[in-house]
Order: C-alpha cells, then structure tokens, then sequence
C-alpha cells in the first residue's frame, strides 16, 4: 500500500512539503488541501503587484498546473479542512460544493499559515480599511487605489512600508503611523529605522511614529483616522499590524501549542501527535541565538520548514536547525534587511546580552568606479564571546547577500574577528577593497579591546 | 623620540600599512617611498578606465595630497630603494634627481609589490607588445588603441580577460590565447571556466584554449602572433601572464624567501629579519584550507595584510589569518567570482583531497518579479569532512556578496549542511526563497549521501 500523505494548506510551506515528500517516496499519494481559489502563489509578491512592479496577480501563482501531474500531487482548491481526529488518522473536509469528506491519512502536515491580525480600533470595520494576506484582498486593495487620493498604512513592518510604497508609486498620497518608537521595530535598532523613516520621508511619505490610531474615522465609509489628536484624511486604510498564527484546527485535535501560542513542532517538525509534522507560519521556531521560541512567519523559513516536514512525512530523515529571522526588502530605492538580534532586543530583560556595536556608512563600488552606491551596516556582538549576534544594513544595492554573510557568521558562531578579517573578494564594478561588513565587524571589536 | 616607519612602497598594502601605523602610534615619523610617480592608486582600476567604464587615470589615485598632510604621512614619489642594511637599520635611497641618501628606520615595511611576468616568447620586444601593470603602462596601451584594430591578450586570467574587454568595448577585433585548457585556469573548473568563455564567444572576442603563442610577429611593429600555426593578425599583443614578486632588494638584504620565492613571513608580517616586515604582492601567504604556502596578490590581500603589518610595525598587535583567494570580476555584463580552491586543484596531488561537487543553475530574483538575471554557483566539498572547501560562481549579478558567503563558511569549516540550510533572506525584488548558493550546497551534501 502507498503512503499516504496529506498536507493542509497548499503555499510556501505546503508545496514545498508536497515537493520533498514525492522526492522521498516516489510511491506515495501526496494529497494538498487549500480553502483559498488560488494554490501555491508568492504572498510577499502582493505588494509588489500592487507598486506595478508585477504585471499581474496571476503572475505570483508559483507551480503550473503542469507542475502538480508532473510531481503526482493531488491538489484540492477551495476545501477546508473541518476537523482531525488523531486517533483514526483521518480528515474531515468540506469542499466549495459544501459535500463533507473524510479523508484518511498515513502522515499529515500543518501548513495552515496565518492570518493578518487586526487590532482592535474603533471603526475598524469600516468600508476601505483594509489588510493585506491574500490574492483576494490584494484585489480588493487594487480596486480600491483606483478611486483613492490619499491612503494611511497603520504598522511600518515589512508589509506596512511596502504598501505605503506601493500606494506611493501610484501617486496616492500616504501615512505611514506606527505605535512603537520606530520603523521595522522588530528588525532594526532606532538608529538604522531612522535611516530608513529619513528615505522613505525622502518620497513624499509621512511617518509617524510612537502613536497609535485611536479611531478610524468616517460614516461607513472610511474618512480618515484619528492619531493623538489630529485628523488625518484617508480614502484607504491599510492594517499591516502582523500576522497570527492560524492554529485553530490543530488546538482542536489536542495538538501542544507553545509558549508563542503557535503550533509546538521538534528539530524533525513533529508535533505533539504521532505522524503529525507542522511547518511555515502556523508553528513556533527556535531562536538559534538564544535557543528560545521564537515565531519567524518569513517566506524563507516556510519552504525550509516545509522541505524537512516532507522528508520527515515520507519515511526520511532531515531537520531543521532554527531561526535567525534573516529579512530583506526593497522600497522607494533602496534595500534594508537584516538578521538576527537588534542590539535593543539582545539587551532587553528576558535575553540579557551584554552587547557592543559598530557602524560604518561605505559605498558599494569603489570612490573612482561611477554608480556605486551607500550603505550603511551595523554589526551587534556579545561582548564576551565577541560573537557576532546581529547584523542590520540599510541603502542601495547588495543588502541581500550581506544579510546572508552576517547570517551564516552568527549560525557558524564567528567572532568579531573572524567577521572583521573575512577574506572578501573585490573587483571595482562590484566591490571594493574593504568590505564594509569587514569593517563594521572590527569596529565593534576595537570598541571591547579598547 | 618618535618611532621612524619606513615602508617601501606606497600602493596597496604601502598606503594601508601606513595609515594603520598612524592610528596606532600617533607621534610616529611615518614616510613612504616609492619608485612609480603616482602614489597609492588603483592597479585593478586600470583596465576599466581602458574600457572606458573609469573616465581618467587619474580617477584611480585614491587619497588626495590632503589625506597625506592630515595623516602626517612623509610621502617621496620618484624615489628607490637601493638597499637595505638591516643592521644599521637604514635603507639608502635614490631620489629623482639621482642624488641617494641613508634613511633610518625603527620599523621597516617592505611592500615592493610584484611586476608582469613576462614569457620567453621569440618576439616579445617589438613594438605594440605591452603589459598593464603601472599607470604609464596603462596610458601606452591607452595610446596604442586609440590605432589599433586588432589586439592578441596572451592569457586568460582576471586582467587578460578584463583587457580583452576593454578592448572590445573600444571596437578592436579581440583574440585571447590561454595555454592551459580553460579560462581563469587558476580560479575555476573546466565546466565552470566553459561558461565564462561562452559569454565571452558572445561579444565576438576569440578565445583559443590549450595552445600557446609560439612567436610575435612583425618587422619592429607587431603585425600578429603565431599559435599553433596559424597566424592571427594583431596591432597589439597585450601580454598577462600573471605578475613575479619583485622581491630582489629583500632577497640582497638577506630576508629568507619561502618555497614559493616569494618574502616568507609570520603571521605579523615579520620577515626573518628583525624589525622589518613585509606586506602584499611581494610577500608568500598560508592557504587557509591547505595550510601550505601560496601566493595571493590580490588588492583584498595587499590592503588587509598592509594593515597586519603597520599595526605591528607601529608597536601594536595584530595577526593575519591567511587566505582563500577569494577574487570576482564583472566583464561583457556578466559576474565571475571563486574563493578556495577548485576541484581539480582540491584533487591535485600536492593537496590530494577528495571531493565531491554541487552546481545549479538559478535566477537571482523569483521567476515572477522582471529583471532577474542567472547564475550558476558550483560548491566544492571534501567528501569525509563535508566542510566546503571552495565555490565558483558565473552570473549576471550578486556575485561578489555570494562568493564572500561561501568565503566564510569555508574560514568557519561550515559543512555542506550548514551551508544548505543557512538562514538566508529574501524579498521579491532582491532575492529569491532559495538560495542559490544553499541549493547548490545542498546538492553536493546529497551526493555524499546517497
């Protein structure tokens, strides 16, 4: 008898479960289930579709339909998954004609996602508030650009910037507020936010910080908001307030939640329940600096997570060695991302890292060679270990893969000094003598020997 | 008194010697000397001012006289080094004028760098047959193109394949003649090399592999060059047959040379003498793979040991962790960049290491977002450890930020696993979910396994 596999929910995370699953086992029955029209397509390309950057929201659907015969996987669109009853290894689903169906299952997966979390502001459920997850709702937020002048984005996360980008670049005129003191609070220290909020201020975007919306204005329709006291007009507000896992259906079936409330999964995405993986959005990681539980919702741990609870779902043998939090994006001209602990997040109470930092602002290409480009990079280090913990680069060109390079140093446990004296490679039109990660990384060592 | 550094040589690791050596002891007579009538400029630079990419020469020279004054920095063009008496402790130098004189040192650093190694070819001296190393050399062949129709470039390592691209920028009908079998034969596999010459082919430049030049050709002017009896017609033979040590006044003052005939020093730069140090291309450097001695001279190389070497000399403490010549260049719109070592030299006899290989072919941009070009990235294992030990990469673009990752997983002894499952970062517009350098990485460990 084959094996059969099911996987609940059909994305980042999903496919690429089906993907390493039908490597693995070249016999079994690989079964995806999404409650959504559209299978396998790239959220974070959402935005970018909406800046005009993308032609077309059908251009994010990752997989042809070609692509599911030729890896033999069973995908079933529009079905929900109602229930899991462990014990029987078997799955209720209802599909778009509302026919229920038991479906039985020798391994299944969790890649069930997340939804956008919506804070609880009066008037939030007004006509033009709101969010961004799906295609859907990317349509919805298309049509809506065409009529809108003026937009507000509440939250400067990744998702909040590059919809006010977006908005930007089709001329409506934007706001940008965020509660926490600063842009990509989660991401960046004050000092490299304040960098970004000076670039996107640059474009004509306003960016409020340290306020929260008190209340979304308007008769039915949206208005406007309320910051501290002042109006501000809006035809168009977008909450990009984050993401919760979507977790229901496991909490249902008795499945171990962790202290993230997301879905509690081991090195090999195992859950709490035999023969039951989980990966992606909806499950709890671990933080490789600090080995604690963490929640990473980023695209690049989904397909990660994903590949090794197929593995695993199929009889193999993979893991998955936590989370950094690596981030990138670019808007209004310019890359920020960046990977591990911020130097406020590695100090605060529950981490408790004493830490040391450098900074340097360089440009890409060498003085002489035109077109080069600045920018800026901050390296964080435990003082003791002289480990390098984080790393954050803000500017025009090459953040990417300096993220990766700080990213596998933190996960290879490299000193400030083995950072600081990388033999980096240089050629004028990419790259100059002194790579400013190099020199970043020294000048947070020279401040612990000094 | 303040300590006398003397450095020989005002290039690369010269001006990084010095500078390191002033922030590090600030009361310091610090004076440079050099034979060229340019300091401190850019020798790699010089083939993209030829291209036309750089506008002057003189864009290369990177400090202004202002930075020697702010510095205190005794800078004397024009003027050479005759010999060296390490006993006294002084150098008798000769200026522009003919006039020599005894300068005393505290601190000697000799950063002499190397000169174009020129073959035993029957016609070299002819008219039009020039190599790039100086400025002046640079603003003959400057000259020389501005006639020319037709050029030979004898060699296909970094600067001969930069000059036939230059060339051909400037419409001269371009043939590259390399004696050993592929292109950057030092650098990159065959299959690899076979890509770059590909690319290449496709700007109409001729390139022959595995054959020499046997004789140049003309009567005082160059009219061609003879390889393998055919005769290819040239107004230019630009000879890059790599670069010699100029290592001969270190060599009188009896500093021991290493196995590689190049200065032998510590990992302080001190050479065998006491109090003098040496930095750059003159120098042997340790392969950090191998361990065995090699020769870098690349500018990476020149500035980082320059600075090892001006601390030390300075009375400070610094060491130099060796290298994996890590080297990337951008030609006809294309990236190519290697760190570590290639799997024909991993297997050579001398290193005798088992190997195995991961190479793919991706697009550095997810598949729906315009614009993203394709590389192909090659990850070099040794089979029992499964530690990296080298990764060459062909592409449009994010070469030289890739080469630098994999620079230092292979500084950490990152496993092919680690390397695979790095906690790399992604967004539509910069990079994709996988990691063409993880997936290739990846791809090698699967082939231990399996």
């Amino acid at each position: 008898m084959p094996r059969k596999i099911l996987i609940i929910g059909a994305n980042a995370a999903g496919i690429n479960a089906a993907s390493a699953a039908r490597k693995t086992d070249r016999e079994a029955e690989i079964t995806l289930i999404t409650d959504e029209e559209y299978p396998a397509y790239s959220r974070c390309g959402l935005p970018f579709v909406l800046a005009g950057d993308i032609p077309s929201f059908e251009n994010l659907i990752i997989f042809p339909t070609s692509y599911y015969r030729m890896m033999r996987l069973d995908l079933r669109t529009d079905t929900k998954a109602k229930t899991i009853n462990p014990r029987g290894k078997t799955v209720l689903v209802e599909g778009k004609d509302e026919k229920q169906k038991t479906m039985e299952y020798d391994s299944l997966i969790l890649t069930t996602g997340a939804e956008s979390f919506c804070p609880p502001i009066k008037g939030r459920d007004k006509d033009g508030v709101l969010s961004l997850r799906t295609i859907e709702e990317g349509k919805h937020i298309h049509d809506a650009m065409k009529r809108a002048k003026k937009a507000v984005v509440v939250g400067a996360g990744f998702i909040g910037l590059e919809m006010a980008h977006a908005f930007a670049e089709k001329n409506i005129e934007t706001t940008i507020v965020e509660m926490l003191p600063c842009c990509l609070p989660a991401v960046l220290d004050e000092d490299m936010a304040d960098l970004v909020r000076r670039e996107i201020e640059r474009h004509n975007v306003r960016v409020i910080v340290g306020k929260g919306v008190d209340e979304i204005l308007g008769d039915g329709r949206v208005t406007g908001v309320f910051v501290a006291g002042e109006e501000i007009p809006a035809d168009i507000v977008l909450l990009a307030c984050g993401v919760r896992a979507r977790n229901e259906l496991a909490e249902k079936a008795g499945i171990e939640m962790g202290a993230t409330r997301a879905i509690k999964v081991s090195h090999r995405m195992e859950t709490s329940m035999p023969d039951i993986y989980a990966a992606g959005d909806c499950i709890e990681s671990t933080d490789m600096i600090t080995g604690r539980p963490t929640l990473s919702q980023l695209g690049t741990t989904a397909v990660r997570q994903g590949k090794v609870a197929g593995i695993n779902a199929a009889g193999g043998y993979s893991i998955f060695p936590g989370v950094l939090g690596s981030a990138v994006t670019r808007i209004f001209g310019f890359e920020v991302g960046a990977t591990g602990l911020t130097e406020s997040r590695a100090r605060a109470g529950r981490v408790g890292l004493k830490t040391v930092s450098g900074k340097i602002t360089a440009k890409t290409k060498p003085e002489y060679f035109p077109g080069g480009k600045e920018i800026t990079v901050k390296i964080v280090i435990e003082s003791e270990s002289e480990r390098i913990v984080g790393g954050q680069i803000v500017g025009g060109e090459g953040v990417a893969q300096r993220i990766n390079m700080i990213s596998l140093a933190i996960q290879k446990g490299a000193t400030v000094w083995d950072l600081g004296k990388a033999d980096t490679c240089y050629a004028p039109p990419v790259a100059d003598t002194w790579e400013p990660v190099a020199l970043a990384s020294e000048l947070a060592g020279l401040k612990i020997r000094r």
